[in-house]
């Protein structure tokens, strides 16, 4: 069997990183080389001239991606294959279909497992519809509050951020996630309890945080004179214990076959960016995000965009040996696209054994973390100039702003000056800056890629994060890792219960339980 | 000459991390370990106890920080040295006095420079007070837009999320920091711009994306038929070009002596926390910064809070070798205060030269992120139990929220629960878990420490960012560079200036300067 560490392109590769392209030499970073190496798709361009990677070593990845199979598992994970398991190992053992939640537009799967969870998801899309419709038609209820974590907050604040522009008017948007208390106190705070809406996201409807967080929302509201049930929305699995219509006002449903951080397109994002921002903005938001599904799935090479995307990330982890890579979006709107974008990888991809069980010998997902330019520029770039860990920098542009109102200032505007920055910083850090002052001396080779549209819109929105789901699942399928499980949250998990025993026992004003758990009775002493 | 690689202590250090302790192991971590393994200062509790340090590694790394001399450079900076230097090549050639914007208390400096500082500081903090009363009286202006970037945006930021709980009655705060002109466009709308205060802060009055921020600013008020003289409040150096009581309503000075990822205590924190919180909250985050200033220059060994946690750090980044380190409160008002902390870290230690102009042969800064935690626990903490980069925690906790609004839910608080939270990661990444199922194996020997205090309120914050500023500082007396300046971001500018160039070019329909730049106008053809 071909792995990662053995694929006669992975040997290749190994060479070839020995000696990587090295863009401060006159000549290697040229207006031809910056032409040619850009590829484009549903209006997505994406430049990679900035990377260290020669046609040899694109042409090496491309090989690695043909031993590994990943077309097939991209086939087989669209068609609603059991991809999410460890062979020979209890595991989830389930399809990974986020796909199928938008899969309500042109060229459907065939399959008859993936058709199943379409014929789900359209049904709850069109209640979705008619929810809505109903709600706008009341014109009673001017905000909504999403209370969930992880997949059910990360993802649908993102894209919640990204198009707020576009938002209905007198629409208010708020999200709690945290078990601390103070988050739910500080939003209750800002809403008018009467008007508004909560959304209660769990698949399993046994989340801790989310239980909590509805628990202080039901007290809230009753304080108030309020029926909780009028002002609560469920989004969880059928039969959950969450699935009760007579606790809450309007149930949608999630399956397990798609993650939690998987989970924006499907009702999970679903609820609360219909009410937002209309409920044909998030039709659009979908179909976007379904194009791209198409160009993942049937692109050959180049025009593969995710695909290319993950080869050159598996170049710059595994190759060049860099740990983590910084998503920089040239869009405000887009501040916190990287935390979705955090969790979506480093959930997916940090992983330590692959797919047949055993520990790989190889780097997996790296750190994930990022701001939006050009504010980072005023904060981390000058590590990234000038540090002694590179950075690669997976950047993010918009051709014309979302409001479109800006001014000439110093004979430019301000996209200008935005799309200017963009572009200098991807060309200081791979050509770097010779000195005779060490201080100001930039040693180059730092690599990046761009990804550019027209205008951060609903469609392009959807295609984007689309772009990134495939990125990593080819990273993972090229690891033969399984991206889909997260085990990795279990022993925090029971452990937490262990400790919050402990409180339990001080509450009843019992002693803790210093045998049984003396390292957890030590801590709490201590503090 | 001792020099960070070649001092005695740094080879001890060295031998020591072939074979760092092994937490995993039975009667490494114990209850007596973890009472033994704490600091305290201010109220303040330092847990370091799942460190992967013995006491051999702590008295090596004591050493090292006496080898360094750093105590005297935290003497010399406090005092107003020109620390920010590079011998023997031109440099910014500056003091380093931030500590003098809170050296308001008891025990100030005595050396005429710092006391010339804090005169100074003394006089904007007096001129704020009135001002701030003025403003309260007049209850006309309910809302202020901080416009910066950088050290102008992240810090200020940063402390008003964390303190918002008590803010004053009917404030609304925003922030304005990209070029992206949407960044301004979505603001404005949230605003009543006729009671609005708009805080431009740019200590050299030239910073172009605050500029331009200012300029639109100007643009939307007088489109509302407002004088914008009466809503913007210059936060500058004295003489800069935005020093013009013609345009401005009131101005506040800040110095060069300062560093804009230090001025969070200075007018460019000032203006708005005290038109926020109320200026007896702003008194009280000073106060709680000077306190630990005196810690950071008084206490020696383990009572030096700042200075432990650097060295533990050091042993995490040069020792174990690890690239990242990630900041996890588990407070959601601590929310962006991680984004404050990459800053101000990346920024100052992310260097490749030390003091001399020698490049480094050694790593400094590490990559600094972070997420609150529980949020983060469903989401990236996946990689950090099971990935293949190992990631030191920098964990902060409490032990009441702010609102101290609570619920018990299954017997519990949601507080309780938090901090249950808290502490099960600590002891999960230590000890890991041993399981015949390959992905139920969590390796441990993964580093966190545990900063623990009563309630985040404006002191303890104050103390907390002043803990934090000395820790970097601290790190960098230890690798003997110079953590006060930013060459790092100059390429990029001038690059920038180059692009723009292009822009202005086009705007003005001449064509551009293929010859002149020719790897630029490549960039902007391909989009």
């Amino acid at each position: 069997m071909v792995y990662f560490h053995n694929a006669p392109a992975s040997l290749r590769l190994k060479e070839l990183a020995k000696k990587p392209l090295d863009l401060t030499q006159e000549g290697a970073l040229t207006p031809e080389r910056i032409r040619a190496m850009r590829t484009d798709g549903m209006g997505l361009e994406l430049l990679y001239a900035t990377e260290r990677v020669s046609h040899e070593t694109l042409e090496a990845l491309f090989s690695l991606s043909l031993e590994m199979g990943v077309h097939d598992k991209m086939v087989a994970m669209q068609a609603g294959e059991k991809l999410n398991c460890i062979h020979g190992y209890p595991s989830e053992n389930r399809a990974v279909l986020h796909t199928a939640m938008r899969d309500l537009f042109e060229h459907p799967q065939s399959s008859p497992v993936a058709s199943q969870a379409t014929a789900l998801a359209r049904r709850e899309f069109e209640k979705l519809k008619s929810w809505i419709h109903g709600v706008e038609a009341a014109a009673h209820f001017t905000t909504m509050v999403q209370v969930g974590i992880g997949g059910s907050d990360l993802g649908p604040k993102a894209i919640y951020l990204a198009l707020r522009a576009f938002q209905r008017p007198k629409r208010h948007i708020h999200f709690i996630s945290n078990v601390d208390p103070d988050d739910a106190a500080q939003v209750v705070r800002e809403v008018d309890l009467s008007k508004t809406l909560f959304v209660i996201v769990s698949k399993s409807g046994t989340t801790l945080e989310t239980n909590t967080n509805e628990a202080l929302i039901r007290h809230y509201l009753e304080e108030e004179g309020l029926d909780p049930r009028k002002h609560l929305i469920a989004v969880t699995g059928e039969g959950s214990p969450m699935d009760d219509p007579l606790r809450y006002l309007a149930s949608f449903y999630i399956w397990d076959y798609v993650g939690g951080r998987y989970s924006v397109t499907s009702m999970v994002g679903g609820v609360i960016l219909a009410f937002a921002l209309g409920f044909d903005l998030y039709a659009q938001f979908l179909k976007g995000a379904h194009e791209m599904d198409q160009i993942a799935l049937k692109e050959r090479g180049f025009k593969n965009l995710p695909l290319l995307a993950a080869l050159l990330s598996i170049w710059n982890r595994n190759f060049l040996d860099l740990p983590t890579s910084a998503i920089i979006p040239y869009s405000q709107a887009l501040s916190r696209f990287p935390a979705h974008l955090q969790q979506l990888e480093m959930e997916s991809n940090g992983k330590r054994i692959d797919q047949e069980g055993n520990s790989v010998s190889f780097e997996t997902g790296a750190i994930i973390w990022g701001e939006p330019g050009t504010n980072g520029q005023h904060s981390f770039f000058q590590l990234i100039h000038q540090g002694t860990t590179p950075i690669p920098l997976e950047i993010i542009g918009f051709r014309k702003s979302q409001y479109g109102e800006d001014l000439l200032y110093q004979e430019s505007s301000s996209q200008q000056k935005l799309i200017a920055n963009l572009f200098a910083q991807a060309l200081a850090l791979s050509v770097g800056q010779k000195s005779s002052n060490p201080n100001q001396l930039f040693p180059g080779n730092r690599p990046s890629r761009i990804l550019f549209a027209e205008k951060l819109d609903a469609h392009t929105m959807g295609a984007i994060l689309s772009f990134y789901e495939h990125q990593v699942a080819f990273q993972g399928f090229l690891w033969g890792i399984n991206s889909f499980d997260q085990e990795g949250v279990q022993l925090g998990k029971r452990l937490a219960t262990e400790f919050t025993k402990q409180f339990v026992h001080k509450n009843k004003g019992e002693p803790l339980d210093i045998r049984g758990f003396p390292l957890g009775v030590a801590f709490l002493e201590s503090i």
